[in-house]
């Protein structure tokens, strides 16, 4: 992987570009955001407000504007639109996330369920998904409500399937796959598909563009859970090994699951299982010894490559130089992830 | 009132015939219910086939029926649907209801929330949700998805701000009307349009279908706030006064409160906070003593026959005589509580 790492490095000065160009349009977003928050009832406006946060990373919008890139002055009211519909339906899950996680603290703010209690943000996460559904009937075409709706209940179901799944040591790779791919990548599909959809793009690029979001969401949702094992501390800004104490075997623990002598198998059984308690630095040091690390980024490099194999054909759209952009910037992020942990 | 009690109780004899008229409408949505569970990913259908219960009491799907009938021998698949996507809808905002109300028995059997856990709960109602959102994007006209949308949205407001209410002993009438509006009438009203409009209707009507439905909407919940009051606890199957003891305010609680002396009045305020017990026959007592069932009753009455006048000017279309034969229901059902409170 060496070459191709220094050639991803060295283009990555390209990205400081990339987000000036993309400037105007994230604030045509934030200001259509806030708009968002008058169709509301006035008794819970200021609630909703406080879930629209707007100081989250916006990957899901910036895929739709690169996909659907028609230059850097033209703002697409419909890209607008549409990166509003899936940053809210991404803002809902995250608030019945927190719920669900009975966590207090998100982007360095209480989280809505820690600030409005439970019961409010069950519903404000429902009300969420509902104006953004609304948002999205208000399309020339229903095919934006239809895929919109379908990676909703994709997103659901990957969730549900996760919720299952905790706890239980045994996870195949292949179940491990398929939560990611519903959870995350479903959203990352559809909106690289969208994107070029509302752009006028033909139906064959809009599909090439989806499964280059469906590969960058896969590897997306495999850094973000490597992050949970391998990152600095001080510099993710989460606590190291909480996946191992509450029993969500992500990849890295299923590869070291499948390396282990029968005792250590069953020791990483038990402590996924909740049996025993969880000796985090334990297992970081023989997820290090193994070589995990390794393992789980060649991993993410070759999703990220498949992903710009997909769209290689189509040079001659400027949305596929964007996004190619994009996938430098996860490479980036997870060769950054390895400095990190050698500075440790 | 009672000459036109009278008369309800005697035009009653019409509702068998018209739950047999029914029947096959509602066989078809159970069957059309049935397969959507096989829409979702295999591994959690199991899960979504116990969210759709079909014990419930159609109240929504009978408006759509009604609002669009023509004829029993036809079955319109338009219909079908649209009665799925309110039921789905309806179960999932019970499906939340119940981790809220941190309910265990609904309809006889374990709540969602107590048989999978409260989180896999919140995702089942998200998940079904986005699945009454996307059968709404499968019909001719978008307004049914827009519709649908707005209504989940103004659900969710109602329900947020009735949970903002709880505890405060001072609220308003004008508060709870609007509370019941939004959370209850509103998906009454948009079964009724759009079942008129699903069946061709002209805009007028859909809209006097869709006003009938708002105004039995609120009868229809005035009801339901005065039985946790009133009804008698067997027949009901539910213990009388929990909205004291939760502070929820309703209609009855608002109407007694304007009528006690201060001493009294300040008893109630600090009950409904919750900051001294509940003594909640005591408070019953003074309810039946200062005939505030009498008021309300009538207040029901009043909201029904509103209702019926709105629709009145369309008895050339079949659709009229069958709703108001759905008020008539609703009618003996309040007619009824009386009969019970006496026997009790």
């Amino acid at each position: 992987m060496k070459t191709s790492e220094r050639t991803r490095e060295s283009e990555s000065k390209l990205l400081p570009e990339l987000f000036h160009l993309l400037r105007p349009h994230l604030s045509a977003l934030d200001a259509f955001l806030d708009e968002q928050v008058q169709c509301f009832e006035s008794e819970i406006k200021d609630k909703v407000d406080y879930c629209i946060d707007t100081s989250g990373k916006r990957i899901r919008p910036s895929l739709i504007f690169f996909s659907g890139w028609q230059g850097e002055e033209i703002i697409d009211n419909d890209l607008v639109k549409l990166a509003a519909v899936v940053e809210i339906i991404h803002l809902a899950t995250l608030v019945h996330d927190d719920i669900m996680d009975m966590a207090d603290i998100r982007r360095k703010q209480d989280t809505v369920a820690k600030k409005f209690g439970n019961t409010t943000a069950v519903l404000l996460g429902d009300a969420l998904f509902s104006h953004a559904v609304f948002l999205s009937t208000q399309f020339p075409t229903p095919e934006v409500c239809q895929r919109v709706a379908i990676a909703m209940r994709n997103v659901c179901s990957g969730e549900i399937m996760q919720t299952m799944q905790r706890g239980d040591p045994d996870i195949s790779l292949e179940s491990y796959q398929r939560v990611i791919d519903l959870k995350t990548a479903e959203l990352f599909y559809v909106s690289c598909f969208l994107g070029a959809k509302l752009s006028g793009e033909d139906s064959k690029f809009c599909e090439a563009a989806g499964q280059f979001g469906r590969k960058l969401g896969i590897a997306y949702q495999i850094y973000d859970d490597l992050t949970d094992l391998f990152g600095s501390q001080e510099k993710i800004g989460k606590t190291l090994g909480t996946d191992i104490a509450t029993g969500k075997a992500t990849l890295p623990l299923i590869l070291m699951r499948e390396r282990l002598d029968e005792t250590e198998r069953r020791k990483l059984s038990s402590t996924l299982a909740g049996e025993i308690p969880a000796d985090i630095a334990y297992w970081l040091e023989n997820l290090a010894q193994m070589g995990i690390f390794e393992e789980v980024k060649n991993t993410i490099f070759k999703e990220i490559t498949q992903a710009r194999t997909v769209i290689e054909p189509y040079r001659e759209i400027p949305a596929v130089a964007f996004l190619e952009t994009m996938s430098e910037l996860l490479w980036n992020q997870v060769v950054a992830l390895k400095s990190d942990q050698t500075s440790n």
